[in-house]
């Protein structure tokens, strides 16, 4: 099994897809392509039209999207461990992590996420509400499960897997939070594959211009 | 169980959390709330922090964001019988919905749904390539399944659930299509559960100015 991703330093998709399988402990070989690079779209259109990381090749069978390769690797490796178990939980995570991965616009047009970099930017009201609306959901978590594994939903689950990303754009751009929404940013940011990843991508020299947003502060 | 939706001519997320009911034969009460009305936020405060539409309550779950609507309905009330049987099949149609959940953000500006409209507008380019995309995802499957059933994957599923409210963009903003594409459209549009929504969607009289994009040619 392969995943293809993009720059580490950049893509929070490539991360989604990349920490379900290494949180998770499932084996498999990873391909790094640079971003909009020739090579990189010769690549991907063998396996999506979509041309879009990352890409799952398992096989026979490939998926493209991050949220469809969780709900794919959950079914097919972890006998639907990726989910809470109880019923109202999963429909929540689901929710959550649905909510993620088609929402945040402001967010994500404003602080794309960029692990080098120390930045200082002015957030619209909508980037403010979509900070607003993710310390809300982290800190009632937390709330309800820290004491049960830190984790969004107690255990690490795909929920946890599509928020990584915001937490490390939270670093990035020096976002403060409530006490019990940075109480998960801090649990998360421990997790020993998001530490290997971000080391790697400390290796990533290349640089997307419209990624660098903000004043540097480094 | 009961749905809470939005404006039924301009509710693309509101009209697939109810086709995934009505077109798979499940029992829900509806409940259609103006959006951004004062009762509206009122409303969709008791059952979710995300303030979107729609919103699934049943019995004590609540699940909001379309994409989780339909993957709990899947689990809860399907058997799994939402998404195709066949392992390769059922990876490749979440990751078709899940592109549509994400994706298409031009699409989506540019193009609003406003079934009881026909408009003219003039796509960016980005626009172009996000209807070019959706043609060969659509004439890729009819290629392959269109003898089946008609529907992405042969028979009724998710996927094409996520498609619907884009065949509606298309027949209002006049947008020509491949044959194959063409074919798959038809065969969506004369679904009898979405020509209920449809019939229904001329009823709602409410004006949403930011939706009603383009120039009138009706």
């Amino acid at each position: 099994m392969k995943l293809i991703i993009g720059n580490k330093n950049y893509s929070t998709w490539s991360l989604r897809g990349w920490l379900v399988l290494r949180g998770f402990d499932i084996d498999f070989e990873e391909v790094e392509m640079a971003l909009f690079s020739t090579e990189f779209y010769d690549e991907i259109a063998k396996y999506s039209g979509a041309a879009k990381v990352p890409v799952l090749v398992d096989g026979d069978i490939s998926v493209w999207d991050s949220l469809a390769i969780c709900e794919y690797v959950n079914d097919t490796y972890l006998d639907g461990k990726g989910w809470p178990s109880e019923p109202a939980q999963k429909a929540k995570a689901r929710a959550i992590a649905a909510e993620m991965h088609s929402g945040f616009g402001a967010l994500r047009n404003e602080m794309p996420m960029n692990i080098r970099g120390r930045r200082k930017v002015s957030p619209s009201r909508d980037c403010e509400k979509d900070i607003a609306r993710i310390d809300d959901i982290w800190s009632s978590q937390m709330k309800e499960f820290s004491e049960k594994g830190g984790w969004l939903f107690g255990d690490f689950s795909i929920a946890d897997v599509m928020y990584a990303p915001v937490v490390l754009r939270f670093i990035t751009y020096g976002v403060t939070l409530s006490d019990d929404a940075q109480r998960y940013a801090t649990h998360v940011i421990q997790n020993a594959a998001l530490q290997q990843w971000i080391e790697e991508s400390q290796q990533d020299t290349s640089v997307i211009p419209e990624d660098e947003a903000g004043v540097d502060v480094a």
